[in-house]
């Protein structure tokens, strides 16, 4: 049986390794829907390969010249509404939504009301509106698979185990490029330092965040919806190597960890064949090579963006909202060097104590939280 | 629901911890029957506590001299056929063998025919004769749950795993306590410095084993039989720090890993709730105590014990047998001092080379094949 896919966010780091694994076993997937924000050239060449049924461009006048440039039967479609068309094609079995940004939430949401299956790369889905998002799971039915390494470790984990016995979980953290570096030389970092992660190759945004330490701070949040574990039983370990990609403490004391060379592959690849494994061309772990894993403390001094998620996280409703759309700001801003590394935490803390959280019904409330934060923010670095 | 249990070797290491386990959950746990090889002072007490339906001394002369000692409805019997009673015991569910040597052989086939679960500790049981012991499992449709860590880790790994996706198991070994002594050095060594194990707080016959590898070797037939899996497909990494208690590959090349603190507690109480798990009195892993894990590969220059017992499974038959019960007759006679410690490998390794193996059909066979070994080798050390 072949799965029939969308990928939302095609042309990033994480849907480009989407479409390598579909083109590595076109005996078990097919793409028919393909999204991107603007990059219509990279988007050209992946419906010449994978010929989808349908894309969405973001961006209007992109998705109109994209229309003159292609031939073949794919209907081009732009917008948000372009991006819903996509994750609700008729023919979509699964969701692969690694767009990067708030902009993933509301097909995520539509997604789900269709009965696709999601694979989960855009971590702001859950962060912002995961109350929300997995209740719609629930009342559909549907199943919500992690791309991240971190969550399919817990996933793989998880397997075969009553999610009752499931006492703690141990989410690891490489540190990021400043994890050895002391307050005051962290405190004159630029974003180029920041984008140098030591482990994995990813893109812009989540180097920023995997700097900051916030990028851990958003996967305690969204461990906590995907695995309906309350936040205090969530941990967070250095380990520089990121060999262990997560782990699990089941009630009798004993531990589970999910281990691998650091590759996105693998996850990706998982999220598609889960809940079976396929055989791929995955790198496979050489102990020789990774002969020592070490594991600290997270310094929260030096990382507060840490213990503002634990914060958001803890007080609920809108708050993380607020953490997630003042962290895109601010590191939007500073990868443009219109801020320093601690204004990012600090600025968030600022907009965190100017917002009444609530508990919301509806993205609509998120989206007004969202466009509050934004302003004010724009009004606080003017 | 209270489970029944009756413990061969109740007065070893591995026994006494079962009966505390029992102590911890009285509401889980029962004791029916307990056998010991002829320490009766000990198992006068664990009568007087637990109150055993049931028990069997092998020394005929110390069973009498008990029967004297103790009140109460408790049966006492003795030799191999009281052994096999305590293990058959009409209300006996499940039997923990941990019974050192080939002695644990016949009560667990004969409580495998009885269709008890069978909770194993005793190595020899599966290395002699793994075949013949699976196949009863199978016949009986009787479960083998293995009480060893490093098997107990394995169990715990593929819990939800497809058996067909198991790609390797890696059994993890700590490397005793010559890990990093030169050949010549270890050439010198007494039992004394082979007791003095890092990790592990044993009895004296496996810390031999663990001190020569051999342990891990046995370990790797057990592996073979309990996972049913190609030999080619199980390999062993050092790792020192007993932490990673071992691990499985999987197709897709993830590897999942059992961790915790170096204590037989947690497996032992994993074989007696498992497939569930019981909150127990376990020391939790906190890493950052346990900060640093390493890996290295074994060395089978200064180990040839691991090489002979991948060798002889490779041969299969009688082979593994001659092996086990060769190392039983040279580490007892290390123990007394009769023999250096690479004496032990090398009388191994000529038993093997005498030996012609065969395809055995029955208890006897392989009982003969021992009987050959001890005689052989009490002629050659004459």
């Amino acid at each position: 049986m072949i799965k029939k896919i969308s990928v939302l966010g095609s042309t990033g780091s994480i849907g480009k390794q989407t479409l390598e694994i579909v083109r590595e076993h076109p005996d078990k997937f097919e793409i028919v829907g393909l999204a991107v924000m603007k990059s219509i050239d990279d988007l050209e060449a992946q419906i010449n390969e994978f010929k989808p049924k349908i894309v969405a461009v973001f961006d209007e006048e992109r998705a109109k010249t994209l229309i003159n440039r292609i031939s073949g039967n794919t209907q081009v479609r732009w917008g948000i509404k372009g991006l819903i068309e996509v994750a609700t094609y008729y023919e979509t079995e699964v969701v692969l939504n690694s767009v990067v940004g708030s902009v993933g939430l509301i097909p995520t949401l539509e997604a789900i009301k269709n009965k696709k299956t999601i694979a989960l790369a855009n971590k702001e889905t859950l962060v912002a509106a995961g109350d929300l998002v997995m209740k719609e799971c629930k009342n559909n039915d549907v199943n919500m698979i992690p791309v991240d390494s971190e969550h399919s470790a817990i996933l793989q984990c998880l397997q075969g185990e009553k999610s009752a016995n499931l006492d703690k979980i141990i989410l690891t953290a490489s540190g990021g490029p400043f994890r050895n570096w002391c307050y005051d030389d962290i405190k004159q970092v630029t974003f180029k330092d920041a984008l140098k992660h030591p482990n994995w190759s990813m893109g812009k945004k989540i180097s920023v965040d995997s700097s900051t330490l916030m990028n851990k701070g958003l996967e305690v949040i969204e461990a906590k919806w995907l695995f309906d574990v309350d936040v205090e039983k969530i941990e967070v370990v250095i380990h520089p190597q990121s060999i262990i990609h997560s782990m699990i403490e089941l009630k009798d004391g004993s531990i589970i960890a999910q281990l691998g060379v650091p590759n996105m592959k693998l996850p990706i690849q998982y999220a598609l064949s889960y809940p079976d494994r396929i055989q791929g061309e995955v790198t496979k772990l050489d102990f020789k090579k990774f002969h020592t894993l070490t594991f600290e403390e997270p310094d929260l001094k030096r990382f507060p963006c840490l213990s503002l998620a634990y914060e958001a996280i803890r007080i609920g409703g809108t708050m993380p909202c607020v953490l997630n759309a003042a962290n895109e700001m601010l590191v939007d801003y500073f990868l443009k060097d219109k801020v320093n590394f601690y204004d990012i935490p600090y600025y968030i803390e600022k907009a965190m104590e100017k917002h009444r959280p609530f508990s919301y019904q509806s993205v609509e409330e998120l989206l007004e939280v969202e466009a509050w934060v934004r302003a004010w923010i724009i009004n606080e670095l003017r």
